[in-house]
């Protein structure tokens, strides 16, 4: 992926892992994991990162965000049955938003990754807002250069 | 349920198990694990019980084998995230069908139970046709009154 | 199916109807509609009655009401694409619950009939309590011999 | 998005359509239709869009492609009930891959835009290997500008 400097097939690009196990619903009829399910799973990885993570923050600005992108490139078949291990990390903190990098592992080897961009809209407006000082300062603290 | 001796919120009844990982994506929006979700993780349990002690007997009958009934009864919900446990047992075996009895404990807690039978199929005339001495055998073998 | 009067496979015993489309997602690795996915389409048959006929009734009950007990039949294979019709009635109407007949209609015939028991729970003591009798009036309308 | 000259919010860019029917299962806590489910519309519009126009093909070349990248961007909530269009459309034709634009309109508006890369791989050696000229040449009946 080329707007990133992070190699999301590397796990030391991760700063927050989960692991979910694979089920037999998620087969399409060629027998791999299909991409929906993939999909389920990475915003599994990110929906427990912000339950870990952020909810703890002051304010109840987190239901101000939504998802605006979400771009995945898929490498390897994921196989049933099995558990899978989601790396979740912070690559970029803009003024409103902020992207996260994402990697599915199966079997150790990087499945899938996804780059996710997350903005925050005032609840009445609609518009876009400045990011919360306190979210912004969790948010670095998962970037991999911070560790 | 009326017609099993069984008692299905008793975790002896079982005599296989899994575990299986709440997603986000299993809530409905009142914030539970929706039914589908539910119905998702006893399949998953029936194909795990199945690959781990039906595919090595002798025969390829098991693509004969169809889902007749599945009948579920809720009692409690289940949240996310989480990990739940499934058990499988063998109720009946018939002449041409078995039964089989699963239920899901979420935190040590029977949260449903499931009744499901299923029938095996001759591949070209689509009629039911006797289950093979084999499996009728290590079907045995999973009723809880065998241990 | 035992336990009502009404023929589920015929279309006759049916006072409210939905359609829906299949994806290619619902299919399971032997081309089948899987039984997950069949088990959404009852839903969804369900939840678009109630949206349709009951949440204009007095009150704000809707949210007491869980589902108890959900029992289905499959008869036939469900394939893609294509769009099946979602059938509903009332088959009984109780104290504290009532009960849903539904059938899916695949190219005109009948690939699964399910049965359905909800209890209204009081959000209190969430011990089941009695309908309320304009939704009981309401109900008796979507009974089929009230036609 | 930046890596494309068509304009994936405008209808006029697609030249080919189905349409599905939002279920309630497709919901997530936030009563919105979640992102999962709306990936799972646009696997159906590629799908469908394959089965339709590609598979009458000479050879058996389709089972040799796998998706390498999907790209969506978010727009609008889809709400439930209701019926969404899905528009696929061919944005750029390469050696070994193609790549295919789509939107999902809801209430007639543009709710989310997709851009998916598929790769031809040699059924043997796993390697990207050239489109074949008869899949070329149905393909760029589907761009845009062929029109």
């Amino acid at each position: 992926m080329t707007d990133s400097a992070l190699d999301l097939k590397n796990r030391e690009s991760f700063t927050a892992w989960t692991s979910a196990t694979i089920r037999y619903s998620d087969l399409d009829p060629n027998g791999h994991v299909n991409n929906g399910a993939i999909n389920e799973l990475f915003e599994d990885g990110r929906v427990r990162f912000r339950n870990d993570n952020l909810v703890k923050l002051p304010g109840s600005f987190l239901t101000g965000f939504v998802l605006a992108k979400f771009s995945v490139e898929y490498y390897l078949p994921i196989f049933y049955p099995g558990t899978v291990e989601i790396g979740t990390t912070i690559q970029r903190i803009g003024r409103t938003s902020y992207g996260l990098g994402q990697s599915i592992f199966a079997d150790g080897k990087c499945a899938a990754a996804a780059e996710v961009i997350t903005v925050l809209l005032d609840p009445e407006t609609k518009k876009s807002m400045p990011l919360p000082d306190a979210l912004r300062e969790t948010l670095e603290k998962f970037q991999p250069q911070a560790r």
